[in-house]
């Protein structure tokens, strides 16, 4: 059954390939035993033709101006003779009912052009399950021949974590607000950065050129630096500019940086070991959140959960104590018995 | 065997008690399967008689001068009438061979003190296993009577996550410097005061000013306070102090805002719902920390790993196909195709 799909995705002409693309995400998105074993067979067969495209994160908080950012670059890339796939991850899709990033219709423009292929976040799951289907919908983009890709994500929660650990660069989209600053970086999302943007320029250029100084001065002061090394030696410095998304100026500087950045990465091998690291930080990922699962699923564990829980709150009996119980009741008792457990 | 043990705890003179603490924390920290099960026997008996202490976490970078300030205030404290005990996390100890935690000396007047009680960072293991053993310990000293208990922790690694989950009252211990308050919100743990010390503040009056001005607005520009709420809802906000631990000015001072803090924690009701929390995170960590290793040590988990791996690495499986390979082999493969999986 796959085998079509795959031919039409790869070598079919644009209606046939949108088409053949909806459903294999549709068959990844499907939670059906049977549909997974299939969509796994695709991934398979796609994943020699996956991994040509730039993989771009976006994030910043809600009101940054992501939307109309990323629609602007994206019509950009095109007139450049890009293929432009856009790609969410937003885990509260499925709690607040119509997502931000769930409308196709806030980027007007970009989703009638027929080389831009526009899918919201999927729905349903917690953010593993959203963003595990965001990656592999982005293989299926890349065998498609879209050369750019975009991830984008709402600045709450973890899900910056995600998109990062999907993409070759990442960006970080701020607000020319005092404490804008401060809030990425004890969220951890500046430490991941490798370009920060600072949009809404027009509104007050001066708060903006001050947010660039402090930015600045802070990626100096916290010793920041994206993954990519340069041919001497020393790191890339995220660099920090001031944009205008909405009357689209500064796409074309962006781009520069970007391409700047690509070219580094290439040229000193570190773009196919970012690769590798996030393909092995990306199985454990899955394996632990599967690990989990099973054991609150497992029925001896379901049994006695619900007392040592009341024995632990009730101060009778130590948290430590309660978890080998567990363990043991899940027959992975030994585990924490042995010499340099965990 | 562990009853007379448990006896001498709670009821043995002062060389009896030290040295059936000594005993019993050893059994705890040991990895034998049968020392385990006495161990979590002890831990059951001594329980009834924990959790009346105070419990205070205390971090900073190397260099902030933590010995010499819990030294300061350990003296104060057994002036006060107070029993101290003071216990270590430093998962490094065990790499690093002599960590400047496990070196007794440091303290010198406080550990002759017969007041005080001091056990350097458990070595061995990672940081869960070690900050097991710390809060096991803990759990031995609130037994035999010390009223507060410090749980200091180097400022690397997450090891401050793990004693700000074993203490009622979380104190960030700050130097003077640029950049050092950036440094704590980065990693997380100026989130997590309750309280910032900024010590040294003899060396440089002005810097010290300065340091506190700043961090009280990043406090305030990231809207952060405390656990404990007070009376009429409003929470607890950070207190930002100066001190200099060298000439013993202001322990007082510092003495005099942990029981405050202690106080209103107390009138609302936060502290035991805080340990509460506490422990429930504490049984899942170790349980995920179990469940972790026992999948690594699995027989047939461990002859697919390597060849799955290269695959993956390789590019001819996907990520997350190898991961539901995995997870079938070790036997939890349901897990990750059930609706709303993780």
């Amino acid at each position: 059954m796959t085998l079509p799909l795959l031919d039409h995705i790869l070598h079919g002409n644009a209606a046939q390939q949108r088409r053949a693309m909806a459903k294999a995400i549709t068959l990844l998105e499907s939670t059906r035993a049977d549909h997974r074993a299939q969509g796994d067979e695709l991934l398979t067969q796609l994943l020699p033709h996956t991994g040509k495209a730039l993989r771009l994160g976006i994030s910043g908080v809600p009101g940054v101006g992501k939307s109309t950012f990323i629609e602007a670059l994206g019509i950009y890339l095109i007139e450049q003779g890009h293929r432009v796939a856009v790609l969410s991850i937003d885990p509260s899709s499925s709690v607040s009912g119509g997502s931000i990033l769930g409308d196709k219709t806030r980027m007007e423009k970009l989703s009638v052009n027929e080389r831009a292929y526009i899918r919201p976040s999927p729905s349903g799951g917690n953010l593993g399950g959203v963003a595990e289907k965001t990656r592999e919908a982005m293989l299926v983009c890349e065998a498609a021949g879209y050369d750019v890709v975009i991830v984008e994500t709402v600045g709450v929660g973890q899900s910056e974590t995600a998109a990062w650990g999907m993409t070759d660069m990442f960006v970080l989209l701020q607000l020319p607000n005092a404490g804008d600053d401060l809030q990425a970086i004890k969220k951890g999302v500046m430490e991941m950065a490798d370009l920060v943007v600072i949009n809404k320029a027009d509104i007050d250029p001066k708060a903006a050129t001050r947010a660039q100084a402090q930015i600045t001065s802070s990626l100096r002061l916290l010793g920041m630096h994206g993954t990519a090394e340069q041919h001497d030696g020393r790191h890339w410095s995220p660099s920090v500019i001031q944009i205008s998304a909405l009357l689209g100026q500064g796409v074309e500087n962006f781009w520069a940086e970007v391409r700047q950045y690509r070219q580094l990465q290439t040229d000193n091998g570190e773009l196919p070991l970012r690769r590798q690291r996030q393909n092995m930080a990306w199985m454990w990922e899955r394996i632990d959140a599967g690990l989990k699962l099973a054991f609150r699923q497992h029925e001896a564990v379901r049994q006695r959960l619900p007392q040592l829980q009341q024995q632990v709150l009730g101060g009778q009996l130590a948290a430590s104590t309660a978890a080998r119980q567990l363990l043991d009741a899940y027959g992975a008792a030994a585990a924490l018995s042995a010499p340099g457990s965990t």
